[in-house]
């Protein structure tokens, strides 16, 4: 399949091929080429055009908790009803690809819904992005997101970590998540408990993440040496040197907290001019203050979107990109942020996230050129996933 | 929306509407009529063109176990997994819906899942046909019926029988579903049995639908007074007639029969000329045989495809109706078989099943036309469920 | 394989053919006649021969508890431990074989015990003897058998029993058992309740055996109809005619009841001349007075050795057959009781229980000459099975 | 009972005793000399012969998991039966008995099956050999043998593994079995959880065996000091110095992975001569070309054979030795091996694995000279168990 556009964005943060197509087969881009090139090489090939359009790689979205319905009003009908939960969550992931966002990273899900939704996957009963999942996450007893039934486990002391850890490997989670620390409460997990996650996972041979928002946690997160640091909404320019040095890389939420702003402040209705927004409010603020001079430290950035309230949008991996752009750096940057840094910290930065030869054909067409108005990655007009479009 | 194609089958046995669209509004067909008469009655509508196509009621299939799994090779892994059973029961229902079928009646499933689909359906979690489900059926102890787990209850003695009647009704069935005769054993539940389940069905103002295949069972079924006989295989035109007298509709999913026997002589291969399909063959073979005879006797006839298989077709309608005009009837009469009869059988014949002006605009576009080729309705082009086009 | 041995007993309570050998292929008997014409016959079978022994059919007990092991001392640590139980089940097995008892009916027997052995003798993980299950007894609500947890369900009222009788069936047994009536109660079910267990089980086409042995509950037993009165203690010559004329036969397990008394007489010690044995003793009495006038009624008398007792001898059906002769019948007719008679009421009478040919190769050899002197029955010196010599 | 044959092969390595006799009495060894000394030294005992045959200890297998069906094609039927599955332990250690195995060390199985077979061997249920048994394996959370449901307890952390190891004494192991490596993980359980399971074992005075493959995991193996190492397929010279050190002795299980090679291979067709047979292949190879090696560092060799594939030998200690010997050792070494060297490693030197007098009676007859030709220990004629011919 020759698929041809007005523009190739290849996802590296910088190349825009004006006029040029791809080649898929196999599941793999061919060959990345000129329209003519391309029919030349390959005489055979169906050609598809989306005319107008910018080709892309499939959007990244490294912050999502699979079927997580806790926040819905309906929740009691899903807790009671697992049946009920599971549509809920193949629904999800089918409108996340929808949206382009053709890989997931679940940073914590209940009753092994990840894994059985890869599953379905292969047995052909749903067609759903790559999911990369960390099983349950891990919080200390009353830690963040303990109330997340199921999704989460409460650990406490090395053992009971490593138990925690074991026992997601085994039941086929690739990365792990740990949570550490929330907006009212300061650290959570002691340093030996970190220590002790970060080692297990390391020696077992898989990446670690970890929620951390304020100044204290996100220094012993480095410390520990996790692999990506979620949220990390009070980071310093400071801690976000020692990440890039250290290897550790930021995903930094923005939608999550902005979304959640807004929600607020329609609920107190628009003559409450004086609203005090609390945590939420400053969250917000802080990523438009500081995100900027952060990124400028060379910190790896990637997106994820944390959208967990009812009603919330699904995967808004591009309304996350536009918020990048809006506090100053450029629309290519924010594509490489959704594709390129997301592919390489998930350690397959040589076959995903970007628009290259021998690459996994994961790729999306969007009306407009994204790398001139980052608007136009809302406008998703086709998904090729694992080489078929859909 | 006004759609139009080359014809309209009424779904009445008898009528085609050359050139004729239809005027769809509120989910409900607000005209049938010329284009023109449309265009200047609808002025404002969008208008949708299938030419090629025929316009026909979305088919319906009265016998389909929702999510069943248990004849799959991988049966055991859905049993230890139910979120991956609800995948595979909302996948099928979606190629249900893609064939081209747009009401169901679920003869007996696990877990209350037909009635979770519905719930699923409600929220927007879920596009599926319209569901009218039986819940779990009920059979003796050790029944026709008893090995699919959670699907079937068993029962012994009146009581019993009209305590699990009462108790699908409160968990949200619409029909009950009896069953009471297999292959090797004859009769299975006593006259006593099967008139109280007829009794506590029809007082409590529900239909009730029997399996029975035996000559005596039927009798038995006839005698009680069900409102459908399934299969009813070695059925008498004697009974055919006590059938239609008593107002007991027909569903003999024939291509229940002819599947698995298809099946059995694909995996003995071809040269075992001389195989022995034991009851299956012969079941196959008597509906070739006395279908026409037995339609002739007015019962009404409904179609049900019954695919329990791993590897099954999706709800076969198309080909249950090439059957049945293989066997003797007339395209128009098959076609009414899996629309206007089911309709009228299951309560909604005033609202369901033609392309009538205020009926529910539950509408098929097929490829050709199957009033003179029965093989068109295979050509599913379109699928309008509800009023919106899918 | 050709077996020779003195002379062959037929089993059919008369024939004994002097110097006659037998011919078995493919687990069965391919001919009966002198040594020369089997050989000339069959010139490459090989010749197996016991010299000074008879040939017989297989023995056959029809009453036996399988794994049952509550009278034993050690009853407590068998049931805190099942894998215990059933290798004492299999272990039972294997020494009633080798008592040459090749069939067994096992009139109620826990946790489906039967059924497992026979499942595991088609996996080739035990060599026993053909078994014929009822699999769990039934009785009412504190009836006879109550005690022997899980062996037996206690049921009450026509529905609870002719549930209790489809569940049998369905877990695979192929006879049912009902009990009736103990020492120091009388009768215990009602008439309308084994009237239904004999109906639900004629109706589903297979025996039953029930549990009687005072005048009143025999009475209703054979009102109801039964296949096998069990035990029929107190029967009268009057009832005994009238089994004959309904086709209902007689299990006496005259070994039961004097193995008890044995017990208890050792029990008390010698020098207690004056023992009162009461029930059991009264019981034993009774089948040396009336056994011979029974048995002249022409009721059919089969073989059963019931024997509970831990540290009771393994299905002692030779003995019991010593009783037969001591209370007045021939050894051959006592040799057909345990052999054709059984067969006979198993509704295997064409195929099993006789040497004849195209008969099963179910053969003993035992040493001597047990159509002279029954107690020949007890030197087993080789049995065959299905045709194999173990 | 004085058991002839034409020589004694007495099982420490080198001696064989040509026209040697046995003379058995109260389950030991009374003496061992020629026939004559032995006929005028116990002139009442009975005399057995086997012309042409050697005796020898019975032979031990050091690597056995009793009951174990996993691997089998019906194991969901022995999952839903746990009758079926002690059925099947029971048959399969009469096999192991047949094979000419007297003594097994149970390296894990399920539900105390070990010790109930034993239980039933003293309550004269069954005829089995001498069983030594671990109770249930112990590796990490999702560690190697976690699928083994039952045979296998997951712990993590020092003190769930002393727990562990203190329960399986409670109820009734004899020595401890700790699995903590596999082909695609590397090492498991850490060096605290090493060290801490050997010190929990030795302080209770039992001697505890450790799953380990890789380098690395032998090596922590060796440091934290178990008694056995099993399979370590990857063990270099070196460390099989430092075993030999610190009396740790080596169960290679050659023929497991032999074993397996030769399935996949027969799997995949002659004609496939490139197969790769990947860790497996690798596994074989490694054996056959560092075995001699391995051994003349001295460490203690023992055979096990580890057979879990449904249809594997039972038991093949033989083939094992004929590995042994292929791979460079004398056949007198393979068995010394099989006998004397296991019964040193289980504490029983004194009294087992050699024919000497005052030894425990464990003997076999074999037709031939196994010290001649190792293959001469698969032609086993007799059994000697405790004393007793079988």
């Amino acid at each position: 399949m020759i698929v041809k556009a007005d523009r190739v964005i290849v996802g590296d943060g910088k190349s825009v091929l004006e006029g040029a197509a791809v080649c898929v087969q196999d599941g793999r881009i061919a060959a990345v080429g000129t329209p003519q090139e391309l029919r030349s090489q390959f005489p055979l090939e169906d050609v598809i055009e989306f005319p107008g359009a910018s080709l892309l790689p499939g959007l990244i979205d490294m912050h999502v908790h699979i079927g997580y319905f806790g926040e819905r009003d309906d929740a009691s009908e899903f807790e009671k009803n697992s049946d009920l939960a599971a549509l809920f969550a193949v629904d999800s992931m089918k409108k996340t690809l929808e949206a382009g966002v053709t890989t997931v990273r679940d940073v914590s899900s209940a009753r092994g819904i990840a894994q059985t939704l890869r599953r379905a996957e292969q047995k052909g009963l749903a067609v759903i992005p790559r999911i990369i999942t960390c099983g349950q996450g891990i919080c200390m007893t009353g830690g963040h997101g303990w109330t997340m039934t199921g999704a989460v486990c409460e650990c406490d002391g090395e053992w009971e970590i490593r138990k925690a850890i074991r026992r997601q490997l085994r039941d086929g989670a690739d990365w792990i998540k740990v949570l550490t620390s929330e907006a009212y409460r300061g650290q959570e997990l002691t340093q030996p408990e970190l220590d002790a996650a970060v080692d297990e996972c390391h020696r077992m041979g898989c990446k670690v993440a970890v929620h951390a928002g304020y100044i204290p946690s996100v220094e012993m997160a480095i410390k520990a040496g996790f692999d990506t640091i979620e949220h990390g909404t009070y980071l310093t320019v400071e801690q976000a040197h020692e990440m890039r040095e250290k290897g550790i890389a930021w995903t930094p939420t923005i939608v999550a907290f902005s979304y959640i702003r807004d929600v607020m402040r329609n609920a107190a209705g628009e003559q409450e001019s004086g609203l005090d927004l609390g945590y939420i409010g400053e969250a917000a603020d802080i990523y438009e203050r500081n995100f900027k001079a952060l990124y400028d430290t060379g910190v790896t950035v990637v997106t994820g979107t944390d959208q967990v309230l009812g009603g919330a949008p699904v995967s808004p991996v591009a309304r996350e990109c536009q918020y990048m752009v809006d506090y100053g750096i450029t629309p290519l940057e924010a594509i490489a942020c959704a594709t390129r840094n997301c592919a390489e910290v998930l350690g397959m930065g040589d076959e995903l996230g970007q628009v290259r030869e021998n690459y996994l054909a994961d790729l999306i067409a969007v009306d407009g050129d994204p790398s001139k108005d980052i608007l136009a990655l809302k406008n998703v007009r086709a998904v090729i996933l694992k080489g078929e479009l859909l």
